[in-house]
């Protein structure tokens, strides 16, 4: 693999200049760049930049970079697309290669003003040798570092990095994580990917200590040769997932008039997936359940799954949504039918998997009993355990739920001896007390690493998806 | 079309009998089918049996049917499997013929006693012709008359009918339909369908005056054939749409152990879809956001879709969404980008389709004026308008929220001209009060007939469902 690129600049920079920050920044709305890093209490050296201002928010401001007492590790371009060529030239002559540009208007209008602009910054950046986030982009958002370029992102610091063409993605992404125990090491949304590109942010992550599972929003790229290089290579160590938008022919239009990129037609990103091993995701929300799957399981076997759970219906759907993911529900051998009939009466309940019996939810002695009897099997390689919230609350208004959840955070491993589970719950009543019980007993599970999902198809698909990652990898090895 | 078969009794009873009503209603866990009838405050005369008891409630308990001073309309039983065939002999001899069969521990069981019991309650039925609901079932919810056979379901009154061969999903549809402020006609969770099948009860609601539309939950059905003609005729006057369960291989087992029936093969089931009309919905959720789609929106004319909103990634999401519903996004034509560019500024918006433009959703007037001119467009048979509530409510803590809903909910209308439109919103950011105006938001939206959803490819195959079913509806009228 090439030299892992000089980017810590980016994520852990010492000093940082906002050129184009207001006098004033706004109370309410959207506070600019220099707001949001003010915000998030970023700890460095932050120089703003306005040539009418003498002090912003109380620190002193300056007129332009050559009149800082240093160059910084990063610059953030926050002006209008017109005066961004002068600007990154002030970078260039002043020593400052590492610039952030915020500003939109450039390819992505599709437009001849947008699109020269676009070819004059790009000409200014090569010639001088300049690292560019952007244009067009929300930039970074690094939780150790304490750097953020948008309004009240999540603190917590984690393990998962994030690389997007797309800002309002790279927030939802983040969010959508945190309500999943999920932290963040490093997030790019990078845009119009004038000098750096997915693959050199990716080549960053491959060494990043702090990293252990890349996600990826895409739009286009440059050099999908290149990329499928890198990615193949990072994705045997550190799984990498990636949403590939723009597949459709509405979707190629709108990418297009995104980030000026070329989406490529579904062929080549399927052979892109099948060479490379990433795992696609279809949504941010599945890509974030595929990532909570990751983090907490760490290999999957094959595809047998015994589901087991509460009503006939969600059973159907279990069974449905595993087959749709192609994972495949073996039936209980008839020997351990007849355990579980020792405890389970035969009218409403279904024991041939999924195991549908309420007793068994009710009685956390015959849970476990059950738990260890199916994990012995063989033909089960992971274990799906499927609650109806509303129809546990009556029992004790809420009681039960948090035991459940206790029982599935802690003991519940021991009986599945080490074989992989995830939990889905669900409640449709229209009782807030039973959606107020369902995120503690989602809390305690995600705490304790167990992944935890809300819909059937997603938890059969984050399950699917680590096998088909762990058999693609194996294969792409050999 | 054959007669309307003769179910009023069902869900207009004078009169229902209870057998297998425990002396004392339990106040925790579920209170059964007696318990529940009288929480819902049913109106009728009920008579709760059992031979041990004086009094059950406060009320006189009975000890057999032939003790009661009437036949009544509707006999329920709640008894052990072994006992229901004496049951339904003693129905047949003292005339009450119409009997819901709440026991389960028959066919769908597997197991050679569960056979032969089921085999057994046949015949006396068929010999006696009774009509029987079930067994292994919920049984029934009307609100119109105050009959609920399970916990605390919605109030509201509608005209959506449920049909249901789970009992489970019969209260989760209704839950969500409630969400989406749905009121339901009629639901029937019919189990094992003994001698009513789901074409005897749409038989039933093709003709009653209380119902519009026609959702269903079907495991499986004995005359394929027979259902397929009723739908189809049905179908063109009150449109069906049904989750088809079990069309995998590990969920034609689950089918056969939960309601005991014959999943039918894809193939089977693509050609019956194709056949009848009916609209499918692959989940739960897709069906109710189908159900208010049809509520809200009388017909689409073409696959063009106009869709405005904010956020880059967040539009080519929508355009993918709606390509993968066979939609299609046409580009603006230039001379209406022009109008467009006015007053939106080429930087950070994408004018092309989708309209991603901030500025537009931030003044009403502009709203307003952006509507008039992409509805006027022949190209848009519908307009999609998606919403990232995160981004406005910064702007004044939520007041812009609410105005948006109350613009979208009276004035949107009259500068679309009639064209159908849908709505979808989102939020991320872990803030409840932006939540919280959210749900506002919605609810001003379904108040005012407003189809509204949370995810873009809801609200794309949505539409998409609504369009298909007027092609296909006019391609069979053929």
């Amino acid at each position: 693999m090439l030299k892992k690129p000089d980017l810590d600049c980016f994520f852990q920079p010492q000093s940082i200049a906002v050129i184009g920050v207001p006098s004033k920044i706004p109370k309410k709305n959207w506070p600019g760049i220099y707001g949001c890093l003010l915000a998030y209490g970023y700890p460095g050296r932050l120089y703003p930049i306005n040539p009418k201002a003498k002090e912003i928010a109380g620190n002193k401001a300056y007129p332009d970079l050559s009149s800082l007492p240093e160059p910084v590790d990063l610059v953030i371009l926050s002006i209008p697309a017109e005066a961004v060529p002068a600007a990154l030239r002030e970078c260039a002559r002043t020593g400052n290669r590492n610039v952030h540009i915020f500003t939109a208007g450039f390819k992505e209008t599709g437009e001849p003003a947008g699109i020269r602009l676009q070819n004059d910054i790009q000409k200014i950046a090569d010639d001088n040798n300049l690292q560019v986030i952007g244009p067009n982009c929300m930039g970074l958002y690094v939780p150790k570092s304490r750097i953020a370029t948008w309004v009240k992102p999540p603190d917590a610091i984690g393990r998962v990095a994030f690389l997007s063409q797309s800002g309002g993605h790279a927030q939802d992404f983040t969010n959508y994580g945190a309500r999943l125990g999920l932290g963040f090491s490093k997030v790019v949304s990078y845009g119009n990917a004038l000098t750096l590109d997915a693959g050199d942010f990716l080549r960053y992550l491959a060494e990043d200590p702090d990293t252990d599972i890349i996600a990826m929003y895409l739009e286009g790229v440059a050099d999908g040769r290149r990329l499928l290089e890198i990615v193949r290579e990072v994705n045997q160590f550190k799984p990498v997932v990636i949403l590939k938008a723009g597949l459709t022919e509405s979707g190629t239009r709108a990418v297009a008039s995104h980030t000026g990129s070329m989406a490529g037609q579904t062929h080549i990103w399927d052979a892109f997936f099948k060479q490379s091993g990433a795992i696609p995701a279809q949504s941010l929300q599945e890509m974030a359940n595929t990532v909570l799957a990751l983090q907490h399981i760490v290999s999957v076997q094959g595809p047998g799954v015994a589901v087991l759970g509460v009503g006939g219906g969600v059973g159907v759907e279990a069974a449905d949504a595993c087959s749709r993911a192609e994972l495949s529900l073996p039936d209980l051998p008839e020997s351990t039918q007849h355990k579980l009939r020792q405890f389970v009466a035969p009218a409403g309940n279904m024991i041939k998997n999924p195991v549908d019996a309420f007793v068994v939810l009710l009685d956390l002695r015959l849970l476990a009993k059950t738990l260890d009897i199916i994990s012995s099997e063989t033909c089960f390689d992971m274990i799906i355990i499927s609650l109806h919230l509303d129809w546990i609350y009556d029992i004790d208004e809420g009681l039960h739920i948090q035991e459940l959840a206790n029982f599935l955070a802690t003991s519940a491993r021991r009986e599945l001896k080490g074989k992989p589970f995830a939990v889905c719950w669900r409640t449709t009543r229209l009782v807030p007390e039973i959606k107020e019980q369902g995120l503690l007993f989602e809390e305690t599970l995600l705490k304790a690493n167990v992944p935890v999902y809300r819909e059937l198809a997603q938890t059969a698909n984050a399950l699917s998806s680590i096998l088909k990652y762990h058999l693609l990898k194996k294969q792409l090895r050999n």
